[in-house]
């Protein structure tokens, strides 16, 4: 019996975001600044998918790499540390796929095929054959990823709720099949010496355990055409954006459509800029921003340009970051995370074989 | 780049058995019995698939490790040869569920469901629920298993060619989407000097080339109901059955129905004894028993300790190696085989991950 995992002084978050190239700033204000922030207070695994990105990108993964790379260092632009968190490439830690092989075992067809992002994610992306096994199987990876890490949360948004509560199905059905005491009572026979109390503990532990949903804050964030700011939508900031990159970028944002002539009142509350002032400003620009747009006393223009202001006010950090890691030392730091990674998800991995039973080694020593 | 493998001496084959218990004389001469010839000729990998055990098993696992050893110890006593083949345990060499993952990105559902053991599986076990991501993907895992040693062929019986036809077309797509020269345009145009030789190697080779299939003799062995012999039926003749067992089984074995006297004549061509006989027995005795049968001059019981007498030889050399291992025995030889099994796996997998582009090491150095 291997020595349990050192428990944890905090508890433990998981997530990760599949490498679809430079993050823009819903990637950061819905996940990524969050993340940041929950490395005060949590012991913080953050991944980066690139089997995933194999479920959608198989017939060409030319850009994963070069993308998880683009992504590692827009992570410690943002500011994670890879001293006080384990950031990590997902297909470097091969427990991910032995788990994906196990927990595929007991996952029921029907869970994968009612999952409401499949049929919508096949309809979206219909130029690409989807009907593969992997992509099926996409939720089993997922309760892998995250399951391997013993977390007790899982910081989503709103609308990625759904995607753990399969997890937590998943793994209650894995622990309703294989308790962490599987072995015990042939090996109590074969050990009269075993110890009750040890026994009693085993049994508590739950060799999954079902990871909570730690819901985070995930602002509704307008791109240039005033739909959710998205890649495939093309119309997105990249953190990486130089700051006329921005203005320009801004300039030729959509507004509140209603507001034709510059001496036209608006309405913030129905512009997409608006909508990035409520998300990115002060409350004293905000006040300017309500008072000279429903009073016409400020062009668009004016608007957009402390709208620019405020989004540089944010970048600028994180760029001057960017600036001090090469790709060389976001895959350095990808490297010696994923070993980090791997080491945490094998002692999982011992307690998961032990109890699927998947063993030539008795288990002793307790 | 990595050293490539060491061209083996001679064509590489792979087979594996479920772990499902004592091995009969079904699975001898079905499968075991050949391999035990292949020694001599091939660079042989056989495994003991425990991984395919769960996918109809995962509710009660607890078999599946006893059962491991059994089987290792009838591999042995069947005269598998750990210094000429190497014997390992698919779920200690985690390659298998890296390979499934992968291949599992490119497989069509469609291939899968229309597999024809899918749904006769799901009829035969109905009292087990097998719809689950884990037995859908049989034949995924399967393929990872065969493709993942490279080989030239798998050896199979006249019903299994399906299996082998089904990996080799899950090969053929990787291949088409995977090229091993994936990354080679990107890579020749960083190194001018890249030696155009090589590249016409590189780009001969494919990455998971198709195995042919080595059909193998399969002959009609019934067991003592006069069906199949198949661990199902409950009609099995253990290699591990002591000649006591052997004898008594033999004599509550069904005969040609036509024979219900001792005094009328049968015929061993339509008697389950008689096909025994053939299979195992001499040309002096298969005369004798054609010649005693259809004349009436020998009774059942007479022919049957016959059959038993040839079952016996046949099975006396195999107990006695049997007798040599003990458990222990067998699991260091699936440890130290496994670990052998890992260090080739691993090479194809360098090729794999190369192909699929899935590293953060630019390839390098050829």
């Amino acid at each position: 019996m291997p020595e349990p995992a050192t428990p944890s002084p905090c508890p433990r978050v998981v997530s990760g975001m599949r490498p679809t190239g430079k993050l823009h700033l819903g990637n950061y204000m819905g996940a990524l600044a969050n993340w940041v922030k929950l490395q005060d207070r949590y012991d913080c695994y953050f991944f980066i998918a690139d089997w995933h990105a194999l479920t959608t990108d198989y017939a060409d993964p030319s850009q994963i790499a070069p993308n998880t790379v683009e992504v590692m260092l827009d992570y410690l632009a943002a500011g994670l540390d890879p001293d006080r968190s384990v950031l990590f490439l997902q297909s470097r830690v091969k427990q991910h796929s032995e788990l994906f092989l196990d927990l595929a075992m007991i996952s029921p067809l029907g869970w994968l095929e009612r999952v409401p992002s499949y049929k919508e994610m096949q309809e979206n992306l219909a130029h690409k054959d989807l009907t593969t096994y992997g992509f099926l199987g996409y939720p089993v990876l997922m309760a892998a990823d995250i399951l391997l890490y013993q977390p007790d949360f899982v910081p989503v948004g709103q609308d990625q709720q759904a995607h753990v509560e399969l997890t937590r199905e998943i793994a209650r059905r894995f622990n309703f099949f294989f308790p962490s005491g599987g072995r015990k009572p042939r090996d109590a026979g074969k050990h009269p010496d075993i110890r009750p109390v040890a026994i009693a503990m085993w049994e508590a532990d739950q060799v999954l355990p079902e990871p909570k949903v730690l819901l985070t804050p995930s602002p509704k964030l307008p791109g240039t055409d005033g739909r959710k700011m998205s890649k495939s939508y093309g119309n997105t900031i990249l953190l990486s954006d130089p700051e006329p990159v921005v203005r320009q970028k801004l300039k030729t944002m959509v507004t509140d459509p209603a507001r034709v002539r510059r001496t036209d009142p608006g309405d913030p509350d129905k512009c997409p800029v608006g909508d990035l002032h409520k998300v990115f400003s002060t409350p004293e620009t905000m006040a300017k921003v309500y008072d000279g747009c429903r009073s016409a006393g400020i062009g668009c223009i004016e608007c957009k340009s402390w709208a620019a202001d405020s989004l540089v006010k944010i970048l600028e950090p994180i760029q001057q970051r960017r600036a001090s890691f090469t790709e060389d030392h976001a895959k350095e730091i990808l490297k010696a995370g994923s070993l980090r990674a791997a080491a945490r998800a094998e002692q999982t991995m011992i307690e998961v074989r032990n109890a699927m039973q998947m063993t030539l080694t008795t288990v002793s020593g307790i």
